[in-house]
């Protein structure tokens, strides 16, 4: 273990407002770890169930869409048939009846509710701890003088330590710096999430909104030549 | 063209009830299928919607598992980086409500609204359409003594008119006699659907129901030691 994070414990014991420190404690960051495993479990089920519901759906499609596809061949003489009268009525009422049930996806409600007692037994993070480890990931970069693209790597020293960050996890740290005020770190954070947006190809980040928060912080400090080009 | 089918519209002018009368003109049952192809369009928007939904669900799922995996491996050496703490918190916070956004079925919402207004510019049967179509059916039936499995097969005098009824639409015409306190043609239709439900592997039908509704109608047909049968 590299003897930077061997030294955090007793840096953010230093550094971080109170709020933040909830989190400081590897117990409790651990039980973090356990709510996302439940978390995932729900998402996957919700996922599952989905997956069963458009299933059904495609089947009920296809029933509609042969029996229409028939009838299209040869209008007059489908409808002449009295069978035919009796399954298209039926198709538009009893039928459709249970494709709008269907439409309605049940498991939306029973995810949620199963979230809510999660929310009860377990631990959750609240947007205030978002803000406390996001303010003490900046700090250490302060004091420690380390490089923005280098952080975003997950690097130290040019040893890769932990996941590369996206554009997302670039523009809340930006976000963060913006909602304390912090323009500098605000301007260092969104180029980075911009350099990043441009690569990635799944689009975590919006690039307007990257380029808003780019020409008010450059703004707010003073260079208004710059901000002047964020906003083009 | 068979003559049963040719003289169908003047047996139908005699036989049914005023409700049903509203679709025997070629015309509005044309506009059924128009009705029909706007229904099938606006299924095929939603399933294809919600597949992208769950395609990005699943993306997320997988983001999640991803870094999950990792910190599951060395969770100690994982929570004292304030890089990873940073991203656990984050994924717990401001990930998970996007994730919960996208749970929340925007698609649904918007296909009822439009089919909301299909419904004031569309022609639509009502549930009293679809008895006028079935009481049709059944006194066709009866008029002509057609046999009820070749009815259901399409069939008239061996050959195929139209499409085979399922078990559902067999159902429905037991259902409907049993609405109009019809018993013979209820136990008839539900003997039909019973054959069927077994046959298909697609269940639009509870076999339970179908029991009930037979063991009901043979009861009021005063056949009480068949009744009892279906109760087993």
């Amino acid at each position: 273990m590299h003897p930077l994070w061997v030294a955090l414990p007793l840096c953010l014991a230093l550094c971080i407002p109170l709020q933040a420190e909830i989190y400081t404690a590897l117990s409790e960051l651990e039980e973090l770890l356990e709510t996302e495993s439940v978390l995932l479990r729900t998402l996957h089920q919700y996922i599952s169930d989905q997956e069963h519901r458009i299933l059904l759906l495609k089947k009920h499609a296809e029933d509609y869409e042969k029996e229409h596809s028939i009838a299209s061949r040869d209008v007059t003489n489908y409808l002449s048939n009295p069978i035919n009268d009796y399954l298209l009525v039926k198709r538009l009422t009893s039928d459709w009846h249970k494709t709008e049930k269907l439409m309605q996806d049940p498991h939306y409600e029973t995810a949620m509710r199963n979230l809510t007692q999660y929310r009860e037994l377990l631990k959750f993070p609240t947007d205030e701890d978002l803000t406390g480890a996001a303010t003490a990931l900046i700090r250490l970069q302060d004091t420690y003088k380390l490089d923005t693209a280098s952080v975003a790597r997950g690097e130290l020293n040019g040893i890769q330590y932990s996941t590369q960050l996206s554009a997302g996890d670039c523009f809340e740290l930006g976000r963060q710096s913006y909602n304390g005020q912090d323009f500098y770190h605000t301007e260092l954070w969104m180029n980075e999430a911009l350099t990043r947006h441009e690569q990635e190809r799944s689009n975590s980040t919006v690039r307007w909104e990257i380029l808003e928060y780019l020409a008010y912080s450059t703004f707010m400090q003073g260079n208004l030549k710059k901000s002047i080009r964020f906003n083009y």
